[in-house]
C-alpha cells in the first residue's frame, strides 16, 4: 500500500493506493479518521460489483443512487441528504462515497452541504475517479447547462484507491481514464509515460497489480502537488486543465452521450499538442510525442461528423473563462504554459486538422 | 454609518450599518469589494419596496425569487445560479443579496456553490436579517425533513444594513426581530436591553434613525464577536442558540406557519429562563427579567393549544442534536451557559408552565 499525503487549507488527508484495501476500509477509517463510515452510498453497477463486501463490513445498507452524467444533479444530492438525516446522521458522521467520478463528486458535494458540511472518504473505483476526480476536493453537480457548474470545494478526508476493483472495469472504461495518466504524465513527470500500456486491447491485465499500484500512485501524486500548492485554482492548478479545453466542448457538444470524458480528452490532448506546437511552445517532437501518447490508448470515437464552429462555441461558454476571454493550457516540451490566449478561429483550424488525421 | 469588522476564516469582512446606505451601494462596493455587483437576487415584497432604487444604481434587471419559507428550497438556488449563466457572469462576479432572511440564506448558499463559490454582498432589509441572518457566514436552505439542514459556511465579502428599510416592515416583523436583540442583548450586553422598544404597538417610530442604528449596531457586534471566535460552531457559537430550542420546535409543530421566527423565539426565551431557574443557573431575579424582555415585546401567537410532547417531540430531531443527545443553552444571570442537557420530560413540564401563563 502507497500513501500519499495530501495538503489541504481544509486540513491534510491521506490518500491510500493498494491492492485489496477496501477489505480494511472499517479499519482504516477507524485509525486514519477516528471512526468508521455510517453510510455507504454508491451507484447501480458499484453496488452489484462491490458495495456489498464495504457495506457487510461497515454494516450499514447502501444508498445507491441512479448512475450515469445525467443524474450528476441536485435530486441526488438530496436523496442522500434525506436518507442521512432519516438514518440519523449528525455533524461528526462519516460518509463514504464508493464510485466513479459521478459517484465521488455528487456525494462529496452531499457531504459539503448536509448540515453545512460533514466529513467524507472517496473510495474511488474507476481508473478515472482515481487518478482525478477524488483528488483535489472540488465536488459538485450538473446545471442543464452544463457540467459541475454548482458545487464546493471540500475535500475528503480519507480516499482509499484500490486497485483491484479496477478488474471489473469495462476495457474502454480503463483506456479512457489513462488519458488522464498521460495528461498528469506530460505536465511533470514524463517517465511516467513508460508504464501507460498501449494499444488497442488495452486491459487490467496490461499491468500486474502493482504496476497498476505504482502507476496509479504516482498519477495521484503529481495532482496532489498540483493541488497542494493552488487549492483554490488561482494559477497553478490550470494545469490540470491539459486537453480539456477542447475535451469539454466535445462532450457538451454531443451531449455528453459520444465520448467518455477521457477519450474526449485524448482528443483535447492532440489538440493542444497541435495548438503548442503553432504558439511556438512546442517542439515538433514533443508534439508528435504527446500525440502519439494519445494515440497509443487505442481507438476512441470519431470526430469527422462534428462541425467545428459548433464545436468550439462550447469552448466560449465553458466555465474556465474569465473576464479576459478563454485561456488554454498548452503543452511544452517538459511540461505546459498556463493561459495561452487561443482564438475561436485558431481552435476551429486546429479540430478541422484532427478531422483530417 | 457605523462600520463592524467580522473576523472570518474565510477572510475578513465590514458589516455596514446606517441610515440610507443602500443609495451609496455601487460606491460602497467598489471601494470595499472591488468591484460593483452583476446581479440583484431578492423576493417580490422587496423588490416592490427597494429593488428598484438598488437595481438602477447598479443598472441590472434584479432576479425575483418566490418569497417565504415554504420557497426557501434548492430550486431557488438552481433558478439564481441559471440566470447567472445566462447573465455570463463568472468567478470573479460579486452578487449581492437583498431582502430577509429567506433572501440572504438562499442567494448566499447560491453564491457558494455557482461555479464552487462566488463573492456576495448581504444587504438585509428586515430587522432580523440584520442581527441575525446576513452575519456569520451561515447559508442554506431547507429540506422537507426541516431548516436549513443543507447549506454552506460561505460569509459574505459585505454586509450593508439600511435600516431605513425598517420603515417598510410590518410591525409584526418588527416586533419578532426584536426578540433576537434581546437574545443577543442576554448573551452578552444586558445594558443593550435598555434601547430595545416596548408594548403592543411597537413600530419604526419607537426609535429615532439614529436609535435604530446603535440598536441594531449593538446587536450585530455581539453576534459578530461570538461568531468570529467560533466560526464553525464547535462551541461559543452555540451561545446564540439561546431560546431556538423551544422556538425552532414551536415553528415546526405549526408548519412554520403560526409563528415568525423571532415570535417564537421570544417563546423560546421564556422557555429557557423557566429551565435556567429550575438548573440553578440563573436567579428567579434573573428569570423574571428575560421573561419580562421578551413579552414587553407585545403580543404573539398563543401555545394554548398546542399539545407539549407533540411540539417537544421536534426539539430531539433538531439538527442541533449530537451523539450525546440535545443539549440546550440556557440563561444566566450575566449570559449564558452551554451544553445544558434537558429531558425531554422536562421540557413538557417547562412549555406546560408557559401554557399556564
Amino acid at each position: 500500500m502507497i500513501t500519499i499525503d495530501v495538503r489541504s487549507a481544509a486540513g491534510d488527508y491521506p490518500v491510500l493506493i493498494g491492492s485489496g484495501v477496501l477489505d480494511d476500509i472499517s479499519e482504516l477509517s477507524a485509525r486514519i479518521v477516528g471512526r468508521p463510515p455510517r453510510s455507504v452510498v454508491t451507484d447501480a453497477v458499484v453496488a452489484r460489483l462491490h458495495a456489498h463486501r464495504v457495506a457487510a463490513a461497515l454494516d450499514v445498507d447502501p444508498i445507491v443512487l441512479a448512475g450515469g452524467e445525467s443524474n450528476k444533479r441536485w435530486s441526488a444530492v438530496e436523496t442522500s441528504c434525506r436518507r442521512w438525516l432519516a438514518d440519523g446522521l449528525d455533524r461528526s458522521s462519516i460518509v463514504l462515497a464508493l464510485g466513479g467520478g459521478i459517484v465521488t463528486d455528487t456525494v462529496g458535494f452531499a457531504a459539503a452541504t448536509y448540515l453545512r458540511g460533514i466529513a467524507w472518504i472517496a473510495a474511488p473505483t474507476t481508473l478515472l475517479g482515481m487518478v482525478d476526480a477524488a483528488v483535489g476536493g472540488k465536488t459538485g453537480v450538473n446545471l442543464p447547462e452544463g457540467k459541475n457548474l454548482v458545487g464546493a470545494f471540500w475535500p475528503p478526508a480519507l480516499v482509499v484507491a484500490d486497485t483491484d476493483t479496477l478488474a471489473t472495469l469495462p476495457p474502454r472504461e480503463l483506456r479512457a481514464g489513462l488519458a488522464e495518466v498521460v495528461k498528469a504524465a506530460w505536465i511533470s513527470d514524463h517517465s511516467l509515460l513508460d508504464l501507460v500500456p498501449v494499444g488497442a486491447d488495452i486491459g487490467y491485465d496490461s499491468l500486474t497489480k502493482s504496476g497498476w499500484v505504482e502507476m496509479v500512485a504516482r498519477s495521484i501524486r503529481i495532482k496532489s502537488e498540483i493541488v497542494a500548492d493552488d487549492e483554490r485554482e488561482a494559477g497553478l492548478r490550470k494545469s490540470l486543465n491539459l486537453g480539456h479545453t477542447l475535451g469539454h466542448a466535445l462532450e457538451a457538444a454531443t451531449d455528453y452521450r459520444r465520448f467518455l470524458h477521457g477519450e474526449a480528452v485524448a482528443w483535447g490532448l492532440e489538440a493542444a499538442a497541435l495548438l503548442g506546437r503553432r504558439h511556438g511552445v512546442l517542439s515538433a517532437h514533443g508534439e508528435q510525442e504527446l500525440r502519439s501518447a494519445a494515440q497509443r490508448l487505442g481507438p476512441r470515437p470519431a470526430i469527422d461528423d462534428l462541425d467545428p464552429e459548433r464545436v468550439c462555441r462550447f469552448i466560449a461558454t465553458d466555465k474556465k473563462r474569465d473576464a479576459q476571454g478563454v485561456a488554454w493550457v498548452l503543452p511544452t516540451d517538459d511540461g505546459v504554459v498556463l493561459d495561452q490566449r487561443v482564438e475561436t478561429s485558431e481552435a476551429i483550424e486546429v479540430m478541422r486538422e484532427l478531422q483530417r488525421g
